[in-house]
């Protein structure tokens, strides 16, 4: 019997090896033959951790949120700063923020086709909207947006304006430069100043 | 020897049925088996029309192409009105509009895998953007946008606020009507002539 600590390690080369795959291959190339192939271990091995392809979806879906909510944040000033900080830290300015970026665009394509998976991933937009609320109700309270702004539309449209920004930049990276990202970005919240 | 009007009678139903086989379960899902059971036909005959599943997506994007191409557009005057037609022409404001902006987020994660799709990605929304282009630099001269406007910078962000807006309202269609969607649409654009 492996002790704890082997066992604990192989899970971490299964995730590890999921996430290069992903990167790689998106969720269209996500099977457990890849995946061992990627270990160097046998497909055999694989099936005990993930019976199904759904599994290793699951998996895969798991670790997207996990590393989502472990990576390093910006930190800004309360109001328009933080606003500013939380959609950088979503755009794909580093070969980490875009591999975890091209691995959640990849997985829409299965959210919409999965009711669960689909409903997992109305709430995790729905969260983030709701995480970045009180940047833009701070930001009106403090006169740096109009005092007319419509807070959810506000926070609705920054949300979208960031998540179409990621996949043009994701297809077209040699347009979409780190600093053209945050200058489109900077462009964008300037007009919400006005 | 089947007649010609049979052959390309044939060929419409596979098209059918391979644009029913995305729009309800995705690339992940877009197999010849299940294209085969979408006709009551045998894969047998498939393989005949799709020697393999790269020669499947690729003609499922012809067709996406082809459909996108062909849908009725919006005729609006010169300048900030075409741009909102065009725009308006994007989002799934209609189950045929949502169908169709399935497949095309779907397509991304195959797009972000393989070089040759990516490729043709990519130019689809640089073409895409140039289409916009016009109408942006029309409202300047027409002064419906400030003349200090970067008419490149307003096209990338107007592109990416509408393909982020598609990408949520086809993630949680309940949170984002269709009159919703418009309202989105025209707080954005009302923030560029400020």
């Amino acid at each position: 019997m492996p002790a704890r600590g082997d066992h604990d390690a192989r899970r971490r080369d299964v995730s590890e090896a999921v996430w290069r795959v992903l990167a790689a291959r998106g969720f269209g190339g996500l099977t457990l033959r890849a995946v061992a192939a990627e270990m160097g271990a046998s497909t055999g091995l694989l099936t005990h951790y993930f019976p199904n392809k759904k599994a290793l979806v699951a998996h895969a879906l798991g670790l997207a949120d996990e590393r989502t909510a472990n990576r390093p944040l910006r930190e800004a000033p309360p109001g328009l700063p933080s606003l500013r900080a939380a959609l950088l830290d979503v755009l794909p300015l580093t070969p980490a923020a875009a591999d975890m970026n091209r691995i959640w665009v990849g997985s829409w394509d299965v959210a919409l086709s999965d009711p669960d998976l689909g409903e997992r991933q109305r709430l995790r937009y729905q969260n983030w909207r709701a995480r970045l609320r009180p940047h833009v109700a701070t930001a009106v309270s403090q006169g740096e947006l109009p005092a007319s702004s419509d807070v959810d539309a506000v926070v609705a449209s920054a949300a979208a304006f960031t998540h179409g920004l990621v996949v043009h930049a994701l297809l077209d990276p040699g347009a979409y430069p780190p600093a053209h990202q945050t200058a489109l970005l900077d462009a964008y919240l300037a007009t919400l100043t006005l």
